[in-house]
């Protein structure tokens, strides 16, 4: 399966060179799990998309109007990624937006990756990068276009039969993200941490839902500053995004993890909803 | 005149939507200033670029290219902008860039801004934005295609006849540069001083070339840190970029500064620049 493409609705291949997107990453993006026609989360992509465009001032396009479009490209697809960008549309030279922006929606379908199922089962190695993020407020939290640190920290290993994610810090050394997913550690059987979104970082719709089942479940939750050293001092730590749910990391550099309870049951609980169960 | 634009040396108004400069701002840009078909400072122009390249490891496109395309835009043109994008090119999902990159060269050719000569004259009124910048060395310098920090700056205000410039303080409070300029105070008649941009900002190459100037000219030259208190207290003060050359500082928020002999000896240096007598 090649990629397909929608501008706006219509089948497309291209953009205008004056949008917005292209020159400044002025916008937002989704990445969508597709799983027997079925998306994952749809109306919780479309209401962080929203929520995105409301913080940017971008005018933000039709819940029903995303809605039909993202589910006719996902229509008969057994398994695919959907990546729906919205920009702030074309304008003239200069950072300061059009009186009145007409954005634009940009819908790609993209084959499903195939991951390896050890992975999810025996873990991931980690790398820790030296490539940080930033810290900005206005920006923290959002799945924005402007992508350049993500790209950075991933060009800094090739191998990635053996490394496959690399661990993010902030500019003050606290540990935040994977270059593609959330991160979470557990130090005792009831209790699970998450750094904190508040400086930076994208925050992610499975890590809003583990958080979700972890507190409905009883688990002792913390949300907040975590540093490098209480992440590998940690019992279990695994990662999360849309569309490989849960892996454990079985390794960071040298360190090895051992694969906990709390990494299975968080794997149940994503699972119930890629596959459906929840949406 | 309306908006011409080259995609890899061929008029196109399109891009396509795969291109990583959409996706994730990966690339570069330059803005080149033209007058009587001349292009102010292109050598350094296509320099920077091949140094951002060189630091974002997206290969290079060849400065005799860049130079012709560059040249043939501004053939015939009394005044106008270019905009010179290059985008590490097409790749398939995710962050990790294509082993063989195929940069993308988008060339855009706008209208001359018009602004008005009292800007240059008597001065410009700037705000301190409370959006600020985040710090990044690996970025930093870096004229790149990440500028949602602009962005939202440049929408804290609206009234651009009264504002015409915004300054912007990095995340430890320390003064980096306008949404759009360079900035140098001076305190006395043989003093200059501008942020360093280690952490952040963009090297501007008027910031540059005021910085050689002032050191040819023996003057007491100062990059380091600058806090908001410093730039406040200074007697003089003026922003600079490739388009507009040299502004006097009139005003910030309700302060009233002076139009001293720093800021006209660096607008006689720019002016020289800028109509040709170096390029």
């Amino acid at each position: 399966m090649n990629t397909a493409c929608w501008v706006d609705g219509r089948p497309e291949q291209s953009l205008s060179t004056l949008d917005r997107g292209l020159h400044y990453g002025d916008g937002l993006f989704e990445t969508l799990a597709v799983r027997d026609g079925h998306i994952t989360m749809l109306q919780r992509h479309i209401e962080r998309l929203r929520e995105g465009c409301r913080r940017l001032s971008i005018p933000a396009p039709d819940v029903e109007l995303l809605q039909l479009e993202v589910q006719a490209a996902a229509e008969n697809c057994p398994r695919a990624v959907l990546k729906l960008i919205v920009t702030r549309g074309s304008g003239g030279r200069g950072y300061r937006p059009p009186a009145a922006p007409e954005p634009m929606r940009i819908l790609l379908r993209y084959p499903w990756p195939e991951y390896p199922d050890s992975w999810r089962q025996e873990g991931v190695h980690l790398r820790v990068c030296a490539t940080r993020l930033g810290r900005n407020s206005r920006l923290a939290g959002l799945k924005h276009l402007n992508r350049l640190e993500q790209i950075l920290a991933r060009m800094e290993w090739q191998d990635s039969d053996r490394i496959q994610e690399g661990l993010m810090l902030d500019e003050e050394g606290l540990i935040i993200e994977g270059t593609m997913t959330n991160v979470f550690i557990s130090r005792t059987s009831s209790a699970l941490a998450t750094p904190d979104l508040q400086h930076c970082g994208v925050a992610g719709l499975m890590r809003a839902y583990i958080l979700e089942q972890a507190e409905a479940a009883g688990l002792d939750v913390r949300v907040g500053s975590l540093s490098l050293v209480e992440l590998l001092d940690a019992r279990e730590i695994f990662l999360c995004n849309s569309l490989i749910g849960v892996w454990p990391v079985s390794a960071i550099d040298d360190r090895i993890y051992e694969i906990g309870p709390l990494t299975r049951r968080a794997q149940q609980w994503t699972d119930a909803v890629m596959t459906g169960v929840y949406g």
